[in-house]
């Protein structure tokens, strides 16, 4: 028996050293030079070229190495099998340090500055009034941003599928409930799963529903968004600012408009890097998990999608 | 009896109407169109014009309206008087909220991704690591910014003129403390006061005393720092980047080559300003204790310069 990384384009060596030494009797695998495809009963997967998974025929389980399984679950051949996701506190901490950076980028109107300092211009101000953040999206990473803001004084709003309770957080779900949630919103931050109903969700009926001026941070995935609604939002005034981490396409192609929108900030999906110091024993006891027949920490409800 | 209120170049409409809420029977005068210079006790300055504070002949007090008095003691004419200054809990706020959105700029690196969209590149790569923030000076704003770097996890060293004690802040203090306070220091942030003792202070033998690529800020006097040995410093990569909010010159000249420098972030003195509403009756209860022959609030030690 033994466990293979399908991870494509990432330096793996790190992985591979510490999950042997976690797992010392097992064989650790590395696609696509993968020795003895019947061996491999437990596979860590990150965005996996569709068709390797079940090309595995005594696969067991399947890890996802991130938070998100959306890649995972796209793959049209993928074999019926429990599958479980990274809930790693250092990657919910990296995303919250990394959306209180930018809330505060905006708050002190560093965009602003930066583009002054290019015009060599002197033009002092008060830092921007952001009294309310609206959330979308209640999971785990989410639930976190939103409590983090609650608990800096910003009044919160939070939007999920379904009903959610949080302290100091007012929770809004359904369809009827989106508008309320964002209407006051001057920051909208999108942490929503990418599942077929969030697919292009946010869209130009959402972007008009907005507070007029608001600014939009996306670190949830570049599919949820209709990027071409949200460059007419951001054309328009409808949205002040726009920061992303994420994109239909990745990397953005150097053509791609928002590159050079001066009202975007891009990161090249930095707001939450999966650390491997940190996961290695959340993916070794999955792997013991299975061994011994029992249940996956974290799993994944394939039907809901995350 | 009457209070001046000697603010050059900037709008002082709220300030006088909330000073004559709170003062009801003072008349409130505006320099420089002062009626009646003989019956003015109290003044309210902040860069007044040199002699304006000596042509009134019955003055018992100056009130800073801001925390640095360096404006103040610089005039050659000063009468011998007592000098208050603002110590505003929401001016540290701000300069403490400032200065954790710039780390977090830094740590996130938003200044390499912005420049590398206006390059249309997209090369992700996990935060800088800062651990370590010395800062300079420990008055109110600085012992506040570095017991707030020290209470997220940051270690802290800060450095003044005499021996301080700060809680989970390692201080050191003197000329010969200056080296061991940076020595190891990731970001170092200035917010000394600008005294004789301190002008021109941080210079060439500073910069080259600090870890190689070490990241600057700027947020107390630009005098303090000789701007040609931190432009050599930039320039030869010693400072890996500057974040800039004050100059020896203000505004900063369009011709001044920091505007244009690659590695620095200008923002244009916001970094503290005054908020006219949580100062007014600070200003209010000096200007009745001074009628009532009581001590100031806040006073300045005017040998010492802060």
């Amino acid at each position: 028996m033994s466990l293979a990384l399908i991870i494509p384009d990432r330096k793996l060596d790190d992985l591979q050293q510490r999950l042997a030494q976690a797992l010392p009797d097992t064989e650790i695998e590395v696609w696509p030079q993968i020795r003895n495809p019947a061996a491999v009963e437990f596979a860590v997967v990150w965005k996996q070229p569709h068709g390797s998974l079940a090309s595995l025929p005594a696969l067991q389980a399947v890890q996802c190495f991130g938070a998100g399984v959306d890649a995972i679950l796209a793959d049209p051949t993928l074999p019926a099998l429990p599958i479980a996701r990274i809930v790693d506190p250092t990657l919910t901490d990296t995303m919250v340090r990394y959306l209180d950076g930018v809330v505060s980028y905006y708050r002190l109107r560093l965009d602003v500055f930066s583009a002054q300092q290019q015009q060599k211009q002197w033009k002092p101000k008060s830092p921007r009034k952001i009294a309310h953040i609206a959330v979308l999206g209640l999971g785990e990473l989410g639930a976190a941003a939103a409590t983090h803001f609650a608990s800096l004084g910003y009044s919160v709003t939070g939007w999920a599928r379904t009903p959610k309770q949080l302290e100091h957080v007012s929770c809004f779900h359904a369809a009827e409930g989106l508008t309320k949630a964002v209407a006051d919103a001057d920051i909208v931050i999108c942490l929503l799963p990418l599942t077929p109903a969030t697919q292009q969700m946010l869209s130009e009926g959402f972007f008009s529903s907005l507070k007029p001026g608001a600014i939009f941070i996306n670190v949830a995935r570049g599919d949820i968004v209709d990027e071409t609604a949200l460059q007419a939002a951001l054309d328009n005034g409808q949205l002040q600012a726009a920061c992303l981490d994420v994109f239909c396409q990745e990397p953005l192609p150097a053509e791609h408009p928002l590159w050079s929108h001066p009202a975007v900030l891009i990161t090249p999906h930095v707001s939450a890097v999966t650390d491997v110091g940190a996961v290695v024993e959340q993916i070794a006891e999955n792997y013991r998990r299975n061994q011994r027949g029992e249940a996956l920490l974290n799993p994944v409800d394939i039907g809901r999608g995350y």
